[in-house]
């Protein structure tokens, strides 16, 4: 398997994950010592401890499974234990409190082989902001 | 020179340009293939020409130079021709309208050395979102 075809079974396994919001599935595509730039607020989550409440928090807000797709995926490899992809995640589901949840973010992700397997050592997931509203723009086109 | 210390010297030259609001200069620190996930709208911006339509437009709103400090940079090399940093960014400045410009950022850049130079080929930079009040962090505390 080539660098590039395991990057995106990893991008593959995050994902189905995420929909079944399983922590747990979700946090052996990250390595120990992840450094994620997350959507929401805080500024930064540092090791794997911190960034699985991250999740659990979220998903604690989510009624039912969500429907994620990823689109745009560029994987760029180079023979190196490095690489990196920018993608637009596309997140849909209920929340408990009956709002809706429904967004497309920007994702980074860096990836590193370690001990022969690739996993995310930075993730970075974003909405531009509407300096003309202040506001952020989670229906953002390209 | 080591690829760390070349790729540091990148980013100082990269934010003295950003202080002067000196568009030719910062481009050279951007690969002409460059993908860009901005702070501000739109999603992305994607190559040379369209990235420094977003720094003129920018820059027309801003009145005498910027103050721009980077904060927590952390880079890692990896002997490859491939490289990537995060760090915060905090931008500070006056509008031409009387306004005030001052955030901190998060800042994800990936490099490649090409042509013997290491130039920025991704840059994602954002502010994280409070979704209690749907409002962006401007001044998000680590």
């Amino acid at each position: 398997m080539t660098d590039h075809a395991a990057i995106e079974a990893l991008e593959r396994r995050f994902v189905a994950a995420f929909c079944m919001k399983d922590v747990v599935q979700i946090m052996t595509c990250f390595a120990p010592g992840i450094v994620v730039f997350d959507l929401t607020i805080p500024r930064q989550h540092v090791g794997h401890a911190a960034y699985a409440k991250d999740w659990e928090g979220m998903f604690a807000r989510i009624d039912g499974p969500l429907d994620v797709e990823l689109a745009d995926l560029a994987i760029t490899t180079n023979g190196s234990s490095l690489a990196f992809s920018h993608s637009i995640v596309h997140v849909a589901g209920r929340r408990r409190d009956g709002g809706t949840v429904g967004h497309h973010a920007r994702v980074t992700h860096v990836y590193e082989k370690i001990d022969g397997a690739w996993v995310i050592v930075h993730e970075h997931v974003s909405v531009p902001i509407d300096m003309a509203t202040g506001k952020p723009d989670f229906q953002s086109k390209p």
